[in-house]
């Protein structure tokens, strides 16, 4: 065990980071395969050169090996100018001119459909060019920018051309030269069929590193948003065609057997490198020159292999306990707002808590996940009649999922069942869709509370006021019936719900602590106590109502303590340990509240102490009531 | 509103049900294709037949429509007969016999290895009749038998076989016994390979509803166990090899579109059936006999298009916000074990509540899960000295991620950092692993508590014993050093760290209380006050320790409210609201108590009202301590 006194600064070696070095170290003497040798500048690649990279969706690096030497991008450009051809001309048009099909045939193969002349897919070069055709531009210098462009944003830093090597592949490309002709002549391409090719030529020659391509994998499995830089690289909705082609097509005619082995959407390219995909979990990329007669790099196969294997990153290795999408799932009689009850009410709101069900969501709401809260809502209709939904955690909601969630509420509102959505404020996509399927005054009712807290005090509201009259536990107590003009205590007492702190106090007690009541008016929004104040008195809100509130960090919103009605008592704590205040109190409306100074209060022992300690029994009593509800809530919040 | 009175009981109709219904509205006046008619019992089926079943892996079926109709699965079947080819072969025997890539071909296509003979993939029908006999078993019936059983487990109801159909589909099935004649002269099938035949026809002929099949599709998509029987239908290990088959040639030559626009792994039948599995969520089928050239069903294609566009059901659809592993994280100054502590202690406590971080986790555990947890332990070294990690959320730990953890595990002990895994009763394969890896004795100190509280106590001690001597706060304070001789209040209290009752008290106090204090000695385990009993007493511990338990519902476990250690008080809040106990307390060492009776301490307030009144004070202070510092926990949680 360290000891305080003598601990060191203490770090420990990462087990992934380990992991991907032995991996590095294993096939480090695999020396099968050769380098491609089809233009002169992939022939000069020092066939040792080795590097793995994984990047996580969260923009963590793991790397090992030679990951910062540069090579040129090749054939892993293809998805990636597709994505760029998808977003110039949506996905009807490109599948127009460009298949889907895998082909079972080898990477250079020209496969064009017979008849209309469209290639199988965009994975290989004839598909390819067309792709690199159909990105925006009529010259090669446009089409070429917006893909380094595009490029960038994957990688998260500028991308180039290597020219020397552009000019290699331009000089002996003569088999797609031959391709492009086709492609021309079944109008895939238009006139612009030669730029476009001296486009797919630069794209082909554009420079990454080992890294850049993890990266770029990361960026995909990310949904799209470069994990680091956080800037979009391709809109979200092509990344299941770009994940798709790769799935089918992106390894040549070892496509199926890689999902079978490897189960990551892929591809590779001639330099060595290959790029590999587990969606929604990280990217990984691994370059090392030498190829087997496919075309794909012979360690980079293996080591894919060996890291699906170890890690378990098949895209089918089926996760089928997710956590779960309600997260908590509390009744009323678990939990309630912080506005305090008389015990009265308290007790009728425990017994009626079963009528208010919150359920806390978590996670991303999709298909899946709203289905499971639209049975269980559905199937607490009955036991329950009012709904709280917090969204504080659902960090995105697709389009389907907000409308069946939309759904779900405008049949809960037409049933007459009360539900609030709160904490909402960053689901705009779910706010507009609730508008237009419940209709704006639905949906601003169903969107009135923005926490838990506040809609929980309107279910209890609403909870007291459905109560048959002669049970006498309206909500509308002495505050709204106004005796400006009362002033001895013991008629404004009779007044009251409830006084907590005045509770089993006769005419002489109160005849003694009457002379010490300074009552106090607060205006609608005042502060009455603050933070850091000292410790002036114990107050009793005799009218209105005033919440305590403290500022939560990071995010300059107030979280409410409590809210205090008719008879209530606070700032008791600070006058019995003279410590400053700790919240802020402020009026919620036009309030008037009796204050007992703490020299009072002292005073009390020594003249009249069966008062002080009828008074201190009524304070232990308040706090011990505070206490058994704070841990009934720890118990409902800790599950 | 409803109003409690007049509420009547409300259900809401389904959206999803909802949609489906349109669905099926929708494509119900669909007519194009032609039933199949190869032989004569398919060519019966009412072309106008057409059912719907979406069933998630929670066991949930939505179904409209013909979803009870019988029709024999086809080529459904080969997929789920691969995977009993897998359980009874293991992976490399079978993929010797039969690859895994697309043909690109139709269905009916023979695809043989020239050389090898090899069936391209098992979803042809050269393949799936391997596989039938790669089933174990020598004779047809075996092979049936092994069949049926395992499609019965996937269904959750027992399955035969349409006698008739069979008998059709033999007498008819010329092509497919060239078929296996080629598979023979390979030695792809052995001496049986016209038994193999006959069980391929015997399951092809088996007969199945809708509804079935979607229940099949959803064992697939939930790791291979029936949602709805909990039996396992198929070893989990082959799920992906499953998958991955439907994936790249499930939908004969229509596989890359179907990836494209639907993107869940699907397989398809003669008699109008498709299943579509979306990993971890749900399996869709579809019944409608109509058959489009390529031999699979016009609506089913149609709806599952839609239903696929309609929810966002495409697996590449990526969700890269999922909930977050660490679902909270807290330090030792937001939450405290509940062993009462000193004032003193509590405030030094706090002061170092960054040395304790504790991570709650939840979910599944894989590698991208356990990366996360990883990196952040990692960083939080330094800044805390102990770690606990909460695992009662965690579902499961797959066995890369038990083993990176168990790695993370000994690399802290190494460093002689303290880490406790905690809830970790049901994660046996992680429990296991990390013994492993760490060995028996880290490992069991590692795993020596089961809730976050007692490790959390643990922490606390230590961090208080490694604290220098002269700060006069070593946690074995007055308890252990026996005092039974001592009668006189003063020099017991004199000897107890603290005495939060009798704080304030002067000897005059002392004398008066002295006599009032009856002692009572309690052996190791005894209760001291049960659930239910009167309030008897305020009891002050002066040696030993207790703890406050309420058992939790449904578990038959204990949760501890509160440890006592000597000078502190229980029992105070019954005396004051006279109420029943409402937890029991328990001497967890040889313990001794004051109790003060409910009658003196009432009688106080007569004779003795100055002294009552500081012992209420301090009762008050108490449970304003303890108020606060349930807020504090409250607000920790409630993020």
């Amino acid at each position: 065990m360290t000891t305080l006194a003598e601990a060191p600064p203490v770090s420990i070696p990462c087990p992934i980071r380990d992991y991907l070095k032995r991996l590095h170290d294993q096939f480090a003497d695999c020396h099968e395969g050769e380098v491609a040798t089809y233009i002169p500048e992939l022939a000069k690649a020092n066939p040792d050169w080795f590097g793995i990279s994984l990047v996580t969706t969260s923009g963590e690096v793991y790397e090992v090996g030679d990951t910062r030497q540069s090579f040129t991008i090749q054939s892993i450009s293809k998805p990636f100018t597709y994505g760029v051809a998808l977003e110039d001309n949506g996905r009807d048009a490109v599948l127009e001119k460009i298949g889907v099909e895998p082909t079972g045939d080898a990477f250079n193969s020209i496969s064009l459909d017979p008849v209309t002349g469209q290639p199988a897919n965009p994975m290989i070069n004839a598909g390819a060019i067309a792709a690199t055709g159909l990105v925006a531009g009529k010259t090669s210098q446009e089409k070429i920018h917006r893909i380094l462009d595009a490029f960038s944003r994957y990688v998260g830093r500028p991308m180039k051309v290597d020219e020397e090597v552009f000019r290699s592949e331009s000089l002996t490309g003569h088999r797609n030269r031959a391709i492009t002709y086709m492609l021309r002549n079944f109008d895939i391409l238009g006139d612009e069929a030669l730029e476009s090719l001296d486009a797919y030529f630069r794209q082909c020659s554009i420079l990454v590193d080992c890294r850049d391509l993890g990266m770029m994998a990361a960026t995909v499995a990310n949904g799209g948003v470069n994990p680091v830089t956080r800037t979009r690289a391709v809109v979200s909705d092509y990344i299941p065609n770009i994940l798709g082609v790769m799935s089918s097509c992106g390894m040549y005619d070892y496509a199926g057997e890689w999902v079978y082995k490897v189960g990551m959407p892929a591809k590779s390219g001639v330099a060595g490198g290959i790029v590999a995909v587990l969606p929604g979990k990280l990217g990984v990329a691994v370059f090392s020159p030498r190829l087997d007669p496919r075309g794909n790099s012979v360690r980079g196969i293996k080591v894919c292999q060996e890291l699906s294997r170890h890690f378990d990153l098949h895209m089918f290795n089926v996760l089928n306990v997710q956590a779960p999408v309600i997260r908590r799932k509390l009744h009323g009689s678990q939990i309630q707002s912080n506005c305090r009850r008389s015990s009265r009410e308290e007790l009728v709101l425990r017994g009626l808590g079963k009528k208010t069900a919150i359920y806390y969501l978590q996670g991303e709401l999709d298909f899946a996940a709203i289905e499971v809260v639209l049975r269980e809502i559905r199937n607490g209709i009955g036991e329950s009649d009012f709904f709280i939904i917090d969204c504080k955690q659902v960090v995105k909601a697709d389009e389907p999922a907000c409308w069946m969630l939309s759904e779900l509420v405008k049949r809960l509102v037409d049933q007459k069942v009360e539900v609030f959505l709160v904490e909402t404020e960053n689901l705009t996509l779910l706010r507009r869709i609730l508008k237009s399927v419940a209709g704006a005054e639905a949906s601003a009712r169903t969107l009135a509370f923005d926490s838990v807290d506040w809609a929980l005090e309107a279910c209890e509201d609403l909870l007291l006021e459905s109560l048959p009259d002669e049970e006498g536990l309206g909500a509308d107590g002495g505050s709204q019936k106004g005796h400006d003009s009362l002033a001895r205590i013991d008629e404004t007492l009779a007044m009251l719900d409830q006084s907590e702190l005045f509770n089993g106090l006769n005419d002489s007690d109160l005849s003694i602590l009457n002379p010490m009541l300074q009552e106090r008016t607060y205006e609608k929004g005042s502060v009455i106590v603050d933070v850091g104040d000292p410790a002036d008195g114990i107050y009793v809100v005799i009218e209105g109502r005033a919440s305590a509130l403290i500022g939560v960090a990071d995010t300059g919103k107030d979280r409410r303590l409590a809210t205090f009605t008719p008879g209530m008592a606070f700032g008791e704590l600070a006058v019995l340990d003279r410590a400053p205040r700790s919240a802020l109190v402020a009026a919620d409306e036009k309030t008037r509240c009796w204050i007992i100074s703490p020299e009072d209060f002292d005073s009390l022992g020594d003249n009249h102490p069966k008062l002080k300690i009828k008074l201190l029994e009524n304070l232990a009593m308040m706090f011990a009531a505070r206490l058994r509800k704070a841990n009934r809530e720890i118990a409902a919040l800790e599950v």
